[in-house]
């Protein structure tokens, strides 16, 4: 089955009506319209509306965050704002957005609040200290095909960097006026280093417990390491966001935003295990990426499943692909499986989860938007 | 001149009464003392009561600080605590234990206040995160003779330990219930980095200015290094702790404690680099630690001093001891001159400037700890 076959069989079982893409492109309409005025507007006019006022947020977000990494410092500036600079899709940033329309929506409110372009900006900084350190650590030359902070700057810079990166967040935290919310998100660093060394040791621990016949033992640690690598970024901060808006922490919808953003995570990052599975998809050194996250130590979703269904895969999983072919076989062998499909029915499982959580909402452009999201995730490519 | 007799001739210009040393020792007393009822004790008294209470504070606030750097994987716990399980004067806490009670003293308060116990864990996990990234940035294999972490348990932990402490003392300022104290303390972080950045800049800028005859132009370099390093930090720790007791940001004794903390550190960081000048200070190669800072480009005040005395010192100040010999006998120089006591003298004049900043509290037990520290500072020798 070629890859946009298994797509679009999936697609076609996942449970709830098709949406549009709904992020806005670059190429903004040049029609200016009114803010959303039910009933005046049609679905497809509010849709509109809302592209306009996210792309409006975007931009004015990204020249503040990036003037908030800038320091007296010429050279401190320049690492600091290295990453931000870049082209970016600024994913963390629009989820805020459309969470703060939906949730703002149901007090009354039409825009999103100073508190909650300041919350996009900090998760965003957070983002950018672990692209800095992340580096560092994996002693990466390059990002995305293009020269990496370590490489262009040195360890120090980078580390330094990244330092002084969470100090600003850590300011821009205390400057929320707002104590559930300061709490909620100051959370997120020490989650996503806890998932970072659970993500260590389950790379080590693995050929052992491989060849100990325990290699399902490490589901429940696979999971444990989705949620902790973006669900709980995501659900940290939504549930800080809907707080922003001026709703108790108790409150349903709170709820509601942090358990999307716990389902969305962890859909992303499942997808994110089947893509390395594409045909196509070779890392830079030419190797299958579906064998990279092996040859770290690391199982993954469409392994664990592809493993109930040939027991052969064992061999290859227990010496990390080291061998002369094995990544080849290892992908080919998947391939042949049902696993990627298994893969992508539970990201949808938990997609379809976080779009559920949504309905306590009212009925909203930005609360439709947030449902297409969990289809943009199961459909990207890359 | 002695180093003993030097720092004897000091003590004598410094113009405010010699306080004993305040600092309680390991081995407290075992008489139970009530607490300070003015005007029922005597100073001797009030202060062997302030000894015993600064020791419950710090004994309980040690036992909460390495509680409070646990999480549920225990290799990140074991890096974590790595630096905080060893023995340290945690001169940093103290200092915030006696300012709040300084402070609260003067809204009727006779105790460390909860949120300021919390605050002196918050800056010595700042101290922590500073000492496992150093060690990355330095490749030190030892920190005070013992192994250091990132030799112990590699870079990628040592890294990802920092940030999880940085992390920590994120969610501990998100809970301190005070928006002018969290922001206060919030910036430290960038403060410290930008110090780390320009230290690095004045290194590698040193050999060519001083070729151009500009190395005065570096004084004003220095002592802003010597502020973001220490004076910065101790004054953002000390108006917070006032913050903390309740009082507005613009109230006096807020400003009090604040320029009481700047000076403090200018002395603290000034005296480090006498210190480095004594005739027995070497590092673990056996080169004299005056000459350290020079090889790494830095100039210091004994330096400065030195070279408007003796311009011969101004080749191997280019050259940054770079040649056989040259660490030698530029110690051997300096100590010629008349340049540690005139760095001492400095010290001094901020460390004056601190005690005059605290004259605004009333008198109590710690309002005096805090002058005699003004003169622990200046008279440590190591």
């Amino acid at each position: 089955m070629s890859w946009q076959g298994l797509l679009s069989a999936f697609k076609s079982i996942i449970s709830f009506t098709m949406l549009a893409a709904l992020m806005p492109s670059s190429a903004a309409t040049t029609q200016s319209l009114p803010l959303p005025q039910l009933p005046k507007l049609s679905p497809e006019e509010e849709m509109l509306a809302l592209q306009e006022t996210l792309a409006r947020y975007i931009k004015g977000m990204r020249e503040t965050f990036i003037q908030d990494l800038s320091t007296s410092n010429d050279l401190l500036t320049e690492v600091s704002q290295f990453y931000a600079k870049r082209p970016s899709k600024l994913f963390r940033p629009r989820l805020i957005f459309l969470t703060a329309l939906a949730v703002n929506a149901s007090v009354g409110g039409r825009e999103v609040l100073p508190h909650q372009v300041r919350l996009a900006e900090i998760v965003e900084m957070i983002h950018v200290v672990s692209l800095l350190h992340d580096d560092v650590i994996d002693e990466s030359d390059t990002r995305r095909g293009d020269v990496s902070a370590p490489s262009k700057f040195g360890n120090k810079n980078s580390i330094l960097a990244g330092d002084f990166v969470l100090g600003r967040a850590m300011s821009l935290i205390a400057a929320l006026e707002n104590f559930d919310a300061m709490r909620e998100i100051a959370g997120v660093v020490t989650t996503l280093v806890e998932g970072e060394i659970i993500q260590a040791e389950d790379s080590s621990a693995l050929g052992e417990k491989a060849r100990a016949g325990q290699a399902a033992d490490q589901w429940g640690s696979y999971m444990e390491r989705m949620f902790l690598k973006t669900g709980s970024l995501f659900a940290r901060a939504l549930r800080s966001t809907a707080m922003l808006s001026g709703l108790p922490s108790d409150d349903e919808r709170v709820d509601a935003v942090g358990q999307y953003g716990t389902e969305l995570g962890l859909a992303f990052q499942i997808i994110d295990d089947a893509l390395d599975f594409k045909e196509t998809s070779v890392d830079s050194a030419g190797k299958p990426t579906g064998a990279v996250d092996l040859s770290l130590g690391l199982i993954t979703a469409p392994v664990f499943y592809a493993l109930e269904e040939r027991p052969e895969l064992g061999p290859y999983v227990s010496r990390k692909c080291s061998q002369p072919g094995d990544a080849d076989e290892v992908v080919r062998i998947v391939r042949e499986t049902s696993a990627l499909p298994r893969t992508f029915a539970l990201a949808a499982q938990h997609a379809e989860k976080a779009r559920e959580a949504l309905q306590v909402l009212p009925r909203t452009a930005a609360r439709d938007a947030l449902e297409g999201l969990t289809l943009k995730v199961l459909s990207r490519d890359k």
